[in-house]
């Protein structure tokens, strides 16, 4: 029987994720120890209400509503709390008593990284965050250490489950917003107030990180470019689908001439790109770097015993640092590179008009893309009664020119309504 | 102007992935030194023939014919000689010396992997080899330390490039095996002597890797069951497009009850399965863990610049320890499982036997299977002329039985030929 020394764990927050954290902790002890080289031992689970109702069968003396008291006397703290407050607060309380940290709060991160980073770097702590993003989904340590010597140039990601749910719902079965987001809501895929989610907050704050991580820098999150998906229509989706496309909620970074850029939206995505298969609450990470050409990185994105498995590794992960000896590596955001406008990056439209059906008005709506310096690819017509339809997708143009088409479209005595716009990615 | 510290790098050897590195390190110093925190010198580059020709455009001045002398004035070698020896007295040498080592060589890694390992940890030295399996594709941090918390059931992994091309050859243009291997050679994707590829060592030596740090273990090469692809031939490949497979050259790691066993083999894969889509000479990696479901990693498994990137994220992880101070950290090897025999491993045989069509033959055959406890999935039974060609998928059942029911089909009046007999797996 080996002795090992052992690592004392506060867990800070028992929902989904905590409560399975806290259950491998204590029913995989010994096999966990093996792994770390030092017994890891669950020293308490701080949570708002010590007598609120649990799913896991935890011992009850664990549970703490002091959680200062608990870091103080622990090596390791897991913040599962999310949010902004307190676990910004009881984070930098960690570090400061000179913790390592595992946290899974993408919100906290995209917000505050930096101030934390900063903060782990100062007292030589160890902060990991594997969790953070795409659940499951080994990502953070690829892009921070296997692709430490590459340059990333894209990445095109699908971070919330949520939406991936609800679009792929409304894709192979025809279903309407409303009626996916009700399905998902049921099978407990969205939670009651799904806005985060559906409004690409979420995403949105991976997207920060991942853009971050990826082009060793800070971003900031009031420069994520962020749009849901609660303009999606069955109609566009089905168009879509005649087209050769699959709608998905993106996240993409991007390293281009003017900055870095991060934004997320609703894209076409050509249905044979990897993306495109990616059903149901699943995630999906596709990387373009220069030398290691295109990845893809794919699995759950989302669920508690998933999300768990990510901060588990990252736990068993600073205890063998812990036991090895020496600092935390701090992030890597030297890079003196700047955010990218929204209007400079280059993408490309797809536009729904309805037209009047008569001679020239091809030859005007040619014309207004022409004016603003945007190059069409195709164009389908198709005509009902007196009006007719036009789909037309654009070649790659700046955002600003795409978005001052649309514009000048809304604006055309020619164009009756401007039916669909949505930008078309991964091509 | 921030100063750096300077490390000194070791390059041994300059093939397609040496050359590449050696280019990076030169062009983008700058850029790589802000990464790592210090400045990452070319100190040299052993070479054999100093003055063979190089492809890349690399002072002549840093090439030397001593890789000792180089060593010993390093601080982080580099060892991409590939083979045995001279690479492992060269990677004892520097780790002895107390420099740290980035390798890209599976060969060496399955078969003195312990022995480098401990030499390693004796000395507090890093040992880095994310470009030893599936050359960009990041999966040895995923493994080592994303997934250091959960328990890894099965990888099925797609890790020889040469063979994923010729196999997608035969299956997409409906080439043989030697066809397939010629354009192989004259694209580039096969060596001239493509042995080590085609009969599934370096697939092997990547299982055994693998295996190794899924199971947190040390799981011997010998131990590693391996078959090639030169037994497969375009009417297997043919008749499985018909049922619905794909063929491909997979390597195998599973936990089982008997132990963790790894092999690689020719296998069925079911065409909606991920691996499935992987086409060319790309690689990907299926990761089954209990917690965290279902994970692939999918890129470029091979070619210079792709794996040079490995590498490269290798030594700017490996200069960052660097500078943070403290040891590396050793392999996760404790678990005390056992290795399988090669015979309780559990999978699925598709067979097909040419036999007699008259009645009563069916009944035999069935019989067969039965008395070595195998259960029958599908039977397709297909006639012409006197003779009748029947095609059995089996249900899972352990591979010494699946084998024993071919050994007794073989010796069976009835049957004239056992035509093919193939895995399946990713059901």
């Amino acid at each position: 029987m080996i002795e090992y020394r052992t690592l004392r764990v506060a867990l800070l927050g028992a929902g989904s994720v905590g409560s399975q954290v806290a259950a491998q902790l204590l029913g995989r002890a010994d096999e966990l120890a093996s792994r770390a080289g030092a017994g890891i031992e669950l020293a308490g689970i701080a949570v708002r209400d010590v007598d609120a109702p649990r799913d896991a069968d935890l011992p009850r003396e664990l549970f703490t509503a002091d959680p200062e008291e608990l870091i103080l006397s622990s090596d390791i703290v897991v913040e599962l709390i999310g949010g902004i407050e307190p676990a910004r607060t009881l984070i930098l309380k960690a570090l400061g008593s000179g913790a390592d940290v595992v946290t899974a709060n993408k919100a906290l991160l995209a917000a505050h990284g930096p101030e934390l980073f900063a903060a782990a770097e100062q007292v030589g702590a160890q902060l990991h965050y594997e969790a953070a993003v795409a659940g499951a989904i080994p990502i953070i340590r690829p892009l921070r250490d296997s692709l430490a010597g590459d340059r990333v140039q894209r990445i095109l990601g699908i971070v919330n489950g949520t939406t991936n749910y609800i679009l792929d719902e409304m894709h192979t079965k025809g279903l309407g917003l409303e009626e996916a987001l009700a399905v998902a809501t049921d099978l407990g895929y969205a939670e009651a107030d799904p806005t985060a989610d559906i409004e690409g907050h979420d995403a949105a704050a991976k997207a920060a990180i991942l853009a971050g991580l990826a082009f060793h820098t800070t971003v900031p999150l009031e420069s994520v470019h962020c749009e849901g998906i609660t303009g999606v229509t069955a109609a566009q989706i089905e168009s879509a689908k005649q087209a050769g496309y699959v709608v998905k909620l993106l996240a993409i970074c991007e390293q281009l001439e003017s900055g870095v850029s991060a934004r997320v939206h609703p894209a076409l995505v050509p249905a044979t790109h990897p993306l495109a298969s990616v059903h149901g609450a699943n995630n999906a990470v596709f990387v373009q770097a220069e030398a290691a050409g295109d990845l893809m990185f794919y699995g759950a994105g989302a669920g508690g015993i998933q999300t768990a498995s990510a901060v588990l590794g990252d736990i068993v992960s600073v205890a063998r640092r812990h036991v090895a000896g020496g600092p935390g590596v701090a992030e890597s955001t030297a890079s003196a590179v700047g955010i990218a406008p929204f209007g400079s990056i280059q993408t490309r439209y797809q536009i729904s008009l309805e037209v009047d059906d008569r001679p020239g008005v091809l030859a005007a709506v040619a014309g207004v893309f022409s004016e603003q310096g945007v190059s069409v690819e195709t164009v389908l017509q198709s005509s009902a009664a007196s009006a007719a339809t036009l789909v037309i997708v654009t070649h790659l143009a700046p955002e600003s020119a795409l978005a001052g088409t649309v514009e000048a479209l809304r604006s055309n005595d020619v164009v009756r309504d401007v039916a669909s716009v949505l930008r078309v990615e991964g091509l």
